[in-house]
């Protein structure tokens, strides 16, 4: 059995993520620590596996503490000091659902998830009678917001004058961003702010296309950005006020740029993964930081591994994969609402225009190559060589997969994939196509030369 | 001190609806019934309100059973057996509030208002303390919302297909409305569907202006309604698929037909005020009813009037005023989300153009004529006389006013205001500026017959 | 398995009435009903297994109300119009736990039982995603608090002026028999009535033993009677002014002819079981009523059949086992808060000693003969004619064992256990020494006439 | 108006502590904090005095946090990091009520009350409609549970093996010590443990008279001792295995030569009040510290100043008026619950005898002496040179009235009464009718000299 994929453990709720199997996570979850939140999203099977989850950690001798409809950073926000349990299959179609775990507000990783699977393999019984644990129920949104709200006051000020619309998709971000938007002084239209587990408004990923709505409705109307937000509301998509979605390495860029500037450390860093623009490399490098690169789905390794190894210098300023951000001056989740609340207080201050009007944008490629699992280790290594032969005028990095960055900016990164039996090969450049061109021809002459025997030697 | 106006008790929570009236409201009140249903709107000082209500029933003897934020038809709901308190100023701004009482479902005549404010007035202290009543908590939303989604598709069948954008106003309809559309199959998008006693995304009345951003969402969109509530989800207004308001009188006139086709008496009554249009008459009457109307603000004890005064064969099949409808089958409050999941349901049923194709809607004109209000039953009392001799080819009725009605269905009304010195000359016809001067002339001419002194003989 | 036994599912919550098991028998229950309220009493594993209960009936598509810690009869009263499931395991030690299934206010019979069973068995899966219930939250015990008050000042008035301690032994019946009986006027005082599931004053099951604490508390202070529940409130020991408890069948008796004389039927009937004293039929039969017999646990199936047989006239007038009252005027559950506030009634009005001052006490006995399992058919075949041979002044009945009558109201009851490889001798007479003796060989007879073969030809 | 007495505001709920009341002191209270919680005692008007006082603090701009039925202490605890209101009238009768309010643990000064009382005469509006405060509800007496068991165990072990008896009155120390001590082991029996705000078992005050149950109870079982508590469980009296009660100076002197032992401090001091016993000195000198008075009801103050003056090394240990304890290591309310579980784990540890042995109880007397308020000054600054010179054998302290200590441990206390027209002597002493009738004399004495105009020259 794996339970845990790579967003925690996610399924349909009638034959995969039932209620049995969530009171076996929770019994095996409660050797964890002594007292856990349960949140959940607005999915019509949410409530069910939380009550199962509760009785789990109760006969599993932790206490259960229901907050209800939640999106997952209020609930990461509520599991600071103990635990907590996310109820939500983020931006999943409504009839599966998933569980995500975390303590003290980071999430579990994947020694953790590890650790947990293997005891709900174990499935062991009940502690003793007088040692079951205790529930109780806690309203811990308005905390949230309050928090929310008084950290980006601090950081970047109000948001008043900026009208903005905001896309929830019937998901959870409806209980916290618009009020918090509202709250910081912003002129604040919603749509799809009610909560409702059908996702009747649109499908729950924040895509152009499934933002159409909200597309049209910024362009028409008089806002100076939208927001669109999925199911769970950790995932943020920002739309200009002509309705064009902004790429999600723009938004992340800007963010990083405007934390590497506010940082306190001589040495900045801002952790992402290896295949997000090198327009974040050079806005942060512009404001005085570097970019840490860890493999994908590893921030929180990374954001450990950056804090250990430095001095008090290198202090981590933001941590984020496109379209996820964790705000590390606020809690080590990645934050939605915090990054709606932010971006719509600097444009309070510049205008989005001015904010945009730095990054250079450039063509961005993702091609596959054919490669079978059992020659992908010896093709990685025959082109730690080959790559760098092949692009003398390119730095090299070889930490995950090879990463070529060339002196105006471009950059090919080539990486196996983890699940499927390819080579990917990644490029943002002015000539991508050449670029793309040429690394596949490379890729293509390691494969030769492995599968053909002719290794390394 | 007249605590009561056209609507319930309404004013600045500051300075007017304070706690320590709506304590005093409470204590007053708590003489009319055991047990009361304690609601609110999203307003920001409602839940102080509300705590005061509470304490005031509780220290009168009553039970007080807190339902939280609801929007005003499912407070009413809540109510039947018993009594209610609504907290909400409708459309008001959001510095005001206010009081709604209701008995059984019905809201509060003026006699029992009268009552209520006399014994404000005594101010009489708490009851012996073993009397003192008990507190409740009660969530009650799903259950009306239960009740309106089986009372529509068993009147009018599923909204099947349908697409309605639904305009929610931050109010507490959007608790109500999107859930029951979609619970009963239309495709849902909402706007500010988010409760904010702010009301951040719009004015809280719904009107053609403040419904701005609902029209363009609509006329963009592949909707085929919109639908626009006010703050506390008793109003409603509807927008067609091009984004136009439809005319309140001709909504008016859709759904009375509607009842009136489906009525079991075999002689349907609708109950409106005078100021509304003929084309509701012609629509009942081609569906085999008849209008009966009432004073402006007397719906209630039309319909009272109206079940009271007939056999079996005269129930009232519906009762409304412009915006504002009486579904008399559900219940005896005014209730705009029986109304949007009724409307959606006809729709789903032939589409909204073919429902709208029958009705004539005549050019309208509201004018007025000064007159001291010492001289106003002197000239009404003249008018009786004097107007059905000027419009000969009309039938005049002189219950409310004067009103004339011609053989094409247009007409006249003709009535003293209440709180100004005016009479009201109300036309619709499609020669209205004729019939508005005619009518204006004649006004005048009994206004110097009064003045003069030649009274009536 | 055999889940249900004779007290619904009881045993170890740690090892058999598990979270897991109350999932999937509240998943399994969810085929009965849309809608169950869910109780507990207040030991250390019932949150848990209430809220596995919970999920298992939302996943199996019914809405599932916590109604939170309640005494059984409370919870009867809540299932009033739905269902009810009930966690507790009675007088049980505090590692147990168990179930109790409630429609309508009525525990279910062995047949619903055994299709429950069989359901839980077939262990089927949750119902598609879009049909899982709801859930909620609803304070029940005030208002069967006030329908009990209501009910027993309408049946016999107050209990003003009787001083009565009970001692509710932590069980749940601290919430509800120590405030009935102070709102009916009783000066009341207490012991154990927190509610612990612990059980830290006495052993739950209420006893001569277990009640020491009690006896002596109403012996010395000024009390009228003492009282006492077991852990989930269904079960009643009365104690006199002197510390004495009173003997359960004579409690049984008093209440039987209460209910007798106050019964509208010209042929009311008294249900209970075959083991009750003779003394129940004398007060029974004084007061113009008829005692009929049903098998040990089948109080509601005979409760059915004698209402099902009769004309109007023959209702039921009151059904009871040796401490366990079903007021059937109230309700078709097991009542212990009825019985207290009602004695309590009647001693207001009449004093204790003038209540059992009628009542004729004979000696009690209980004995045992061996008889293999297989031999027991045969061996009751044959009593069937040697008893009433034996003891031809008596009359005989056969229908649940076999019951002999004598003129002066002594009786013997001879019954197969159906647990146990014995015969069971019951006899209440001023001769029990002699009949039971005389019993004992006739039973003896019986097994070696069959064990040689002779049967009964 | 004169709102606070010497204990907060109190009296009848029905004419003076009434709901209107109730709303300006919320109203005025929320000047002093952002956060409050409410909690009330088990009466009948509790519950709407709360919603008053919620409704005042929200629209005096402060959050109101219910947290329901809870005792005085458990309010307390609760109010940490913000400010508490406790509606309850302790041991006074069922009609009357009454406030406390709490910052941070501590009860509001003289200081404090004043100033709160002069905004209440100002009688201020609401704030500004969008600065209401919000509402929440809490539950946290399973928190103040915990820390009271954690605390006791750390400081004196479990209770493990003693028999207690607790009698709590109807009040809520009901949800409080009958836990705590089962929880540390105790086997625990109760009395009156439902709350409920008629006190149907006992008078509310806990006197020797009102426990008479309770003292019987202790005396005919097999308890170790026995507990009781007044209405709100700031009350502690208690009563040995032979049902008598032990004296409160007695019981005040064993908890504060157990603090001063286990006190880090090198001078550690015991902070009561002038008329407490002189074995209090004798217990806490022998154990290394020493004690300080303070004027009756100022406690609090003395512990500030002690803290104050002193250095690290004169932390206050312990501070007590007779049966009310601050157990100033948890917190600086006074708290009986951690009364109850201190004593009984050190009778645990020793036994009750052993703990009481060393104890000396002298015979004590009270008695007045008539003297004209006006005359109150002089007499008793004469008497600050009589009282030595008549008694040289004592040491004099002369900051609360003039106290007399002799070699053996007598004392004799002179002071003007606050509210009548007395001096009132205090004396313990084995020949307290000497000292009594000496100390009358001088004090005659005095009064003639001032009231013949000698004066003090």
């Amino acid at each position: 059995m794996e339970l845990f994929g790579t967003a925690g453990v996610r399924g349909p709720a009638r034959t995969d993520v039932t209620p049995s199997l969530a009171l076996r996570l929770g019994r095996a979850a409660a050797v964890d620590g002594a007292e856990f939140v349960i949140g959940r999203d607005g999915r019509e099977t949410g409530a069910a596996l939380a009550a199962a989850i509760e009785s789990g950690l109760q006969s599993g001798g932790a206490d259960a503490i229901r907050v209800g409809r939640v999106s997952t950073p209020a609930l990461a926000y509520a599991s600071r000091g103990r635990r907590g349990i996310m109820v939500t299959a983020s931006h999943n179609p409504p009839a599966d659902n998933g569980l995500k775990f975390f303590v003290d507000g980071t999430e579990y990783d994947r020694r953790a998830e590890r650790d947990l699977e293997s005891r709900v393999r174990s499935d062991s019984p009940p502690v003793p009678w007088n040692e079951w644990g205790d529930r109780a129920e806690l309203a811990t949104i308005e905390a949230y917001r309050d928090a929310v709200s008084a950290y980006v006051a601090d950081e970047a000020g109000t948001c008043e004058g900026v009208r903005v619309a905001v896309d929830c998709g019937n998901g959870t971000s409806g209980l916290t961003t618009p009020q918090v938007l509202r709250g910081l002084d912003a002129r604040v239209a919603t749509l799809n702010a009610n909560v409702d587990g059908h996702f009747p408004g649109r499908e729950s990923k924040p895509t152009a296309e499934s933002l159409a709505d909200l597309r049209a409705f910024v362009d028409d109307g008089p806002f100076d950005l939208g927001i669109g937000h999925d199911g769970d509301g950790d995932r943020i998509v920002v739309v200009d006020a002509d309705g064009e979605v902004v790429h999600e390495d723009t938004v992340l860029a800007v963010i990083a740029e405007r934390y590497t500037e506010t940082s306190d450390a001589s040495d900045p860093v801002v952790v992402t993964t290896p295949n997000a623009s090198g327009r974040i490399d050079e806005r942060v490098e512009a404001a005085g930081g570097r970019v840490e690169r860890v493999r994908l789905g590893g921030l929180h390794e990374g954001i450990a591994a950056a804090n250990a190894e430095g001095t008090d210098d290198t202090a981590v300023a933001f941590a984020a994969e496109p379209w996820k951000h964790t705000h590390t001056r606020f809690g080590p989740w990645i934050d939605a609402t915090v990054s709606a609340a932010l971006l719509t207080a600097m444009i309070a201050d510049r205008g989005l225009p001015a904010l945009l009007e730095p990054i250079t944008e450039r063509p961005y490629r993702k091609t596959n190559v054919e490669c079978p699992d059992e020659h992908k280790p010896a093709v990685m290594s025959r082109l730690e060589s080959l790559l760098p032969d092949a692009f003398p005028e390119a730095d090299a990095e070889t930490e995950h997969g090879v990463r070529l960055t060339f002196p105006d900016g471009s950059w090919v990164l080539v990486r196996p994939s983890g699940t499927e039996p390819y080579v990917r090969i990644y490029a943002e450049s002015n000539r991508v196509d050449d670029l793309t061109r040429a690394a596949t021809e490379t890729v293509e002459d390691a494969l030769s030369d492995v599968s053909e025997g002719r290794g390394r030697a």
